[in-house]
């Protein structure tokens, strides 16, 4: 049985720009509906990455963000923005 | 005597994420009025890096897209919008 995929908790993520980004891939692939797995399927990256990146261990490059973005179908900027 | 910044021309950015990094740095450079020696000096990058990134050679990371951003006062999501 595939794990629920939660909605991400505003208050607590991590005010840094790696945790405004790994705040919203996880928002994003809450939207989606899509597991780590499926994201990092659909955008050709381990699963593993993007697991390090959803908890602020990566210092994530550009080409990355506009492949995770493609894969969660939002524009690249979205993802930098803080949560309001 | 410095030379001139001139406004980037936005119908000449190259359409990619690369691209409209690239043009949005050159953009807010020409309205903070400073050079890429004073931009790498307040973000203590080299300016040969500067200069790449602005030439959409490099594939910059989430860190120094923060630093840049912090040197030009504004927010790093803005740095990836394309231009209007």
């Amino acid at each position: 049985m595939p794990k629920r995929i939660s909605r991400p908790k505003q208050e607590q993520f991590e005010k840094s720009l790696r945790g405004i980004l790994a705040y919203n891939i996880r928002f994003f692939r809450f939207e989606n509906g899509i597991s780590q797995e499926e994201l990092a399927f659909r955008c050709e990256l381990d699963r593993t990455y993007i697991s390090a990146v959803e908890r602020c261990i990566w210092n994530v490059s550009l080409g990355n963000i506009e492949k995770i973005a493609g894969a969660l179908t939002v524009e690249p900027w979205q993802l930098l923005v803080p949560p309001q």
